[in-house]
């Protein structure tokens, strides 16, 4: 049997085929964006399903859709006031509902980090785990957590928005959120290259940084710079895990999880980040649970992990 | 059928026979901290148990022991250094093993916040939730986290430390688990106390708290000053209250409970910190969670909660 993951992000939607094994076997992608009306939007998606469909003998092999988007409902199975999407950001879309109609198949709808941990349970690093939370640091910090085989979804269907946990109560920077001392502003690509900024203009510290534009530094110039010995960047790597291991401590005293994953393009620091982080939770976590989490890289190809994160939701119990 | 609740403190131990319905129908004590070792303890609970028993018509009538002690593991059934048991401060004692080989029942053991969270929601505030957070504000600040309706014990069994989240990161008040700016430094009875401290002293404010011996102010003190229109006291109940509902704010990004419900001695003072929990948490949390949490107070008997609360831990599926 097969399941079908669809990644829906603001300019491409990624369809894809996934066996048992987590092998992607069929794949095609489909404008997100040019749709005026989601039955527009659906009723292109489905069919691309449907092609993709016959490259594997049919629907008769399809267990079910699963579908990663925005400002995703999970109970509700809608996405509601996507602000990204033309055809969603003022209304709520019962996504699950139109898609199972039309295909005859349950459909699963959640945000993308969830579908990163469910791909990371089923596939990557966190196979076998029951207890473990997925950090996703890209442009945002998003966050899926999974307490005794499930994912936390929360009353509302909402949970597990760490990035937006305030780790700086007072005098941290301002959040796209409307807070401010969000762990994202530290944390993310974006976080970072703000960061560089601010220890750029602070010290006089020679670096490679100080040849580009600051405005235009990104978190790929630090560790590029990083790489090539630059100690200013590695103070931005180690300042930026300070804080994510601090945070991690918080996330024990919540659910004790057995791995902090960390996944997305800031992810391929790896040991840039990972060994503050690393230093700076064995120094702050309580000693309960000192020594007892491990620290991962994403087990996920990025190319593919969001479909087949999004295809392994239908497997969840 | 009925259950039987242990609730093991550093100086008594309370045991309860409780019905379906949570009337807790016969009921001793005996001292905990007389033993030397743990199974002369253990001996005299089973046999204060089969006395208590047969008041009922005799051990057919028990499903199960469930127990709510210091540093409990709750996969291992053990306890594991209790530094305030003379029989388990310096090792693991495989408390469930032992009270199951002696009764032949079920046993399962746990910490007190979660016994706690676990009678809210066969007997109390949390009936019908799937999804709250228990905080029990007295000497230290405990919680009880549950997901999905079901316990967070986390990947080892010691999850829900919500006392030990650090709030504040940098200059925040010494906690006795030796770091600084944990939760329970600010919103237990003794934060309270220490709050009233700082405040008497660094302002000159009138207050009736100035009639009291500054080092042996409780946070009854301050309740009582605060119903008595205090101004001073009712600050040092809005500070307490502002730092909660903050860290609410931040418990939502996690699981986006359905409630947070208060218990012990501080949550006595009701309104007085409900309230601005309440205003602090909508000023502070993400736009998405804003005006769907509830904030409870206990819906236990003070008195017999830790039995009941116990008693129910054999219920969980």
């Amino acid at each position: 049997m097969m399941y079908i993951g669809v990644d829906i992000g603001g300019t491409n939607t990624e369809i894809g085929i996934v066996d048992e094994q987590g092998k992607l076997v069929a794949h095609d992608v489909i404008k997100t964006g040019v749709y005026h009306t989601a039955c527009d939007y659906v009723d292109a998606a489905t069919k691309a399903i449907l092609v993709l469909s016959e490259q594997v003998g049919g629907l008769g092999y399809i267990v079910g859709v699963g579908i990663g988007a925005p400002a995703a409902n999970y109970y509700e199975g809608t996405i509601e006031y996507a602000a990204n999407l033309l055809w969603a950001h003022d209304t709520k879309v019962p996504l699950a509902d139109m898609f199972s109609q039309r295909l005859g198949k349950p459909v699963r709808v959640t945000n993308d980090a969830n579908t990163v941990a469910i791909g990371e349970m089923y596939h990557g690093a966190a196979k076998g785990m029951k207890n473990f939370i997925v950090l996703t640091l890209g442009t945002g910090v998003g966050s899926g957590i999974v307490v005794n085989g499930q994912l936390v979804y929360g009353y509302d269907g909402f949970a597990g928005e760490l990035g937006h946990m305030q780790v700086i109560w007072d005098g941290g920077r301002p959040c796209g959120c409307g807070q401010s001392g969000c762990l994202e502003t530290y944390c993310s690509a974006t976080g970072v290259a703000r960061t560089a900024r601010e220890f750029l203009s602070s010290t006089h510290k020679q670096s490679l940084l100080r040849n580009i534009d600051a405005e235009k530094i990104t978190s790929k110039d630090v560790f590029d710079a990083a790489l090539d010995g630059d100690s200013l960047a590695s103070d931005i790597f180690n300042y930026t895990g300070e804080i994510l291991g601090r945070a991690c401590a918080g996330f024990a005293t919540f659910c004790s999880p057995e791995a902090y994953i960390f996944f997305g393009g800031l992810a391929h620091a790896g040991e840039l980040l990972l060994e503050p982080i690393r230093r700076s939770y064995d120094a702050r976590v309580l000693s309960l649970y000192r020594g007892k989490a491990k620290f991962l890289l994403s087990g996920l190809d990025g190319a593919t992990a969001a479909i087949l994160g999004a295809s392994a939701l239908c497997r969840m119990p």
